[in-house]
Order: C-alpha cells, then sequence, then structure tokens
C-alpha cells in the first residue's frame, strides 16, 4: 500500500463544493471518479477541508491510499487524463503512511479577491466579489489588527457550526490594491467554517465605513455572530496553500 | 430617432463569437434580445467588429438606433437587466445619427494572455493560453520591432479571408511579465482577421527558439500565411478599446 499527497488546483464555480454528495456534481466526487478510472479502486480520499460551493482553490491538498503499483508519477498522468477540465493535479508525491491532508496540516493561506469598481464585470463574476462603493482601505488595514493572534472567533463562525473550540490563531491578514482589485490574503493555524469569508465580510463594512475600525474589537470580544458583517460571497474565496 | 454607443465587456466563453447566427447563441443574439425586450424593438446592430467565439471583450463598442424616447442612461439599467451575466454595459452614451461603431473607428487596442509555466491551470483555462516552454522574451521582443509600421500582414491573416487590402499599420506591440503569464498588447488603426491571433502565435514560436528573431522579417516579407506560426487559441484574447 502506499500513500500519496495531491496538490490540485480547481475552479469551484461549476462545483457543489468539494464534499462528496450523492447527487450534484463534487470536486471530490469527481476526483475520486478519476481514481476509480485509473486502477478501479474506489477510494474515499482525505482533503485538507472542505471548499463550499464556488469555492476555489489554487492549492488543496487531498491524500489517499492505493494498493496498486502505480507510482506518482504514473498517477500524475492519469489523474489529469481522468479529472474534468475544472481540476487539475500541480504536484502528486508519495507520503509516508501517516501522512493526512487532513490532520497532518498546520496551517492554511486563503485569498480573497474584491472588485472594486462602479461596474460588475462579466468576466469576473464568477472569480470575485464586485463591491461597487468606493473602500476605505487605511481603515480596513487599521480594522485588521484587532484580528491578528490568537482569539475565540465565534463572531466570525458559521453560526450552524458544531465546532467546540472557536479558538484560532490569525497570523497573517493583509490587503493590497491591484488595480481595481483588493486582494486579501490570511493566515492560520486553522480556520472556523466560514471564518474568512466573514473577516472579509465586516472588514468591507469598515471599508464603506459603517463600522469603524474600533468597532472591530467590540465585535470580535462579543463573540456573537450577529455582530459582525455579512458573510462574503463564495466565488471570490481561493484556497492558497497549506501548511505541513 | 437616436443613435447610441454602447461600451460592452464581454465573457466570450460560453457563445460561439459576436456575429449573430440563427441556432447558437452569439453575444450579438444576447445583445439584440435585450433591445427587443427593453422596447420590442427588432433592430439589428453594428458592432466595432465580429470576435470569434471563446474571445473576450474589455471594451467592444456597438452601435444602434431607436425610436423609442429611452435616454442612455434608461437604456444603460434595462440592458443590463436583460443581458446574460456574461456581458455588461459599461457606458452607454447618446451618438450623432452617423455614428457607426464599426465605420467611425480609427483604431483598436487587443489583449492576448499566455499563461508561461509548466501545469495548465483550471482557473484560467478560459482566460488565457497555456504554453509550458520557458518562452526567450529578449527574442520575441526583439522579433516584434519588426511589424511595428505599415506592412501588408498577409502572412498573419486568415487565409479564407476576403480582404482585398491587407496593408495594415501596426502601431504598438509589447509584452510585459506579470508573474508567470506574458501579457501582450497590440494597437493598430484595423486588423485583419486571426491578425493578433497569428502574430501571438509566431512570437510564441520565436520564443520557443523554433524561429531567430531575425527570421520574422522574412515571415512578413513573404506575403504567404504558411511561413508563419500557429494561430494562437482564442481565449487568450481580449479586445481591450476601440479609438473613435
Amino acid at each position: 500500500m502506499k500513500n500519496f499527497k495531491v496538490i490540485l488546483e480547481y475552479d469551484g464555480t461549476d462545483f457543489a463544493g468539494w464534499q462528496w454528495q450523492p447527487d450534484r456534481p463534487t470536486l471530490q466526487g469527481a476526483f475520486e471518479e478519476a481514481i476509480r478510472l485509473t486502477t478501479g479502486e474506489e477510494i474515499r480520499v482525505t482533503a485538507s477541508g472542505r471548499t463550499d460551493a464556488g469555492v476555489h482553490a489554487l492549492g488543496q491538498v487531498v491524500s489517499f491510499k492505493s494498493e496498486s503499483k502505480l507510482d506518482s508519477r504514473a498517477w500524475h498522468g492519469a489523474l489529469n487524463h481522468h479529472l474534468p477540465p475544472q481540476m487539475r493535479a500541480l504536484e502528486v508525491v508519495e507520503a509516508p503512511l501517516d501522512f493526512s491532508a487532513r490532520f497532518s496540516a498546520t496551517g492554511k493561506q486563503y485569498g480573497y479577491i474584491v472588485l472594486n469598481r462602479p461596474m460588475p464585470s462579466p468576466l469576473k463574476r464568477n472569480y470575485s466579489w464586485h463591491v461597487s462603493t468606493v473602500l476605505n482601505l487605511k481603515a480596513m488595514r487599521e480594522a485588521s489588527q484587532y484580528l491578528l493572534g490568537e482569539h475565540d472567533f465565534t463572531s466570525f463562525s458559521c453560526t450552524d457550526t458544531d465546532t467546540v473550540n472557536p479558538v484560532r490563531e490569525l497570523h497573517a491578514l493583509e490587503m493590497e490594491h491591484d488595480g481595481n482589485r483588493i486582494i486579501f490574503s490570511l493566515e492560520a493555524s486553522a480556520f472556523l467554517r466560514h471564518m474568512v469569508r466573514n473577516i472579509v465580510g465586516t472588514l468591507v463594512e469598515v471599508g464603506r465605513e459603517r463600522f469603524t475600525q474600533e468597532d472591530m474589537k467590540g465585535i470580535l470580544e462579543a463573540r456573537d455572530r450577529t455582530k459582525a458583517g455579512p458573510t462574503a460571497p463564495p466565488q471570490g474565496l481561493y484556497l492558497v496553500q497549506v501548511y505541513y
């Protein structure tokens, strides 16, 4: 038996998210089907985490164990032959048998793209969040400072989550202007469900000057999801990298 | 009667090109349908030029005449309400009655994106040409100098074109590195059909060092399409701007 680690890029537009579902196209389903078409094995694979419908990945990591004799190079070619065009294995390596894409992860980086211009963009409609209001990036950057470090992020979690421990450590939260785009970059040991989208949604409210930068401190300390801003839409979100 | 000038952005992925066709989804067809849904008028509109299937536009220009009393602001809102998500009117202005998006144009700018990295990108598959060979950008820039100015561009034209005069004036041809992308920018008074894609396809052959930079001179002077490189694929091409 061999264990493989695969780095995946995918366009999440046409999928109901990563996680396998019986009646809908999912990225996990497409990946497992590519394995089945390669060796006939019906394997349940492990991803670093689930991405929601419409969310993209530049570096999702998946691990799976196979009884076949194929090496990593053969798997790489075969997977890319059988995967749909929306998904590509960028790298396949053999990993120690105890490696798990999910449980061995020590951190993650997400990106989020806001298109900040008056008119929506048909070319970017599935790859960014269109915000027409001019945003105060300086205020957003100041507000983001309150979120760095170890905190209870309940105010930025998904309300229907069943996570027991809402404490996470946010290592980096940066915003960069690139033409009419604002590119967010977030790094943490781990993220709560919807945490990135809720942080971005709240920072955009600061950018619109509906919240002040100091409000961010109170929102975080309230540990109450209803105090924060709306959840930013999925199509602006990118899983960039997973650390091990 | 009023004449309107519309600037359009569109994602050409799902369309059989600009030009109306009876049985296939076209951008012109979708635009004319949006007019019909707005005022009931069945109008044939004029674009600055046709874009092929899969080609995108950041600033296509369209003109049309209407008998309705709607002003440009009302048209702008109504068109964007009725257009499919792949197309948006960025600007609508009233134009003199003799303005034609096609015949009044004095020049055009096109962009072309080459993704130059080993692995193809699922996220960019419909928005760039993937070239895995490392390209010699210096040689490409040198080769491009032969094309500037007024020339007979027969070597870079579409073989089945019926254009009588193959002379065009190329004002600018620039290539810029942006991460792993090479972004081409071309400006001319007008372009022959497939001219941008044939120039890019030939420059990429120079970049791969299958042609030398000096070969470009001979290719241009040969006035023979078979001497140049292949036609670059449509999904990397963007109509950026039309000048009047």
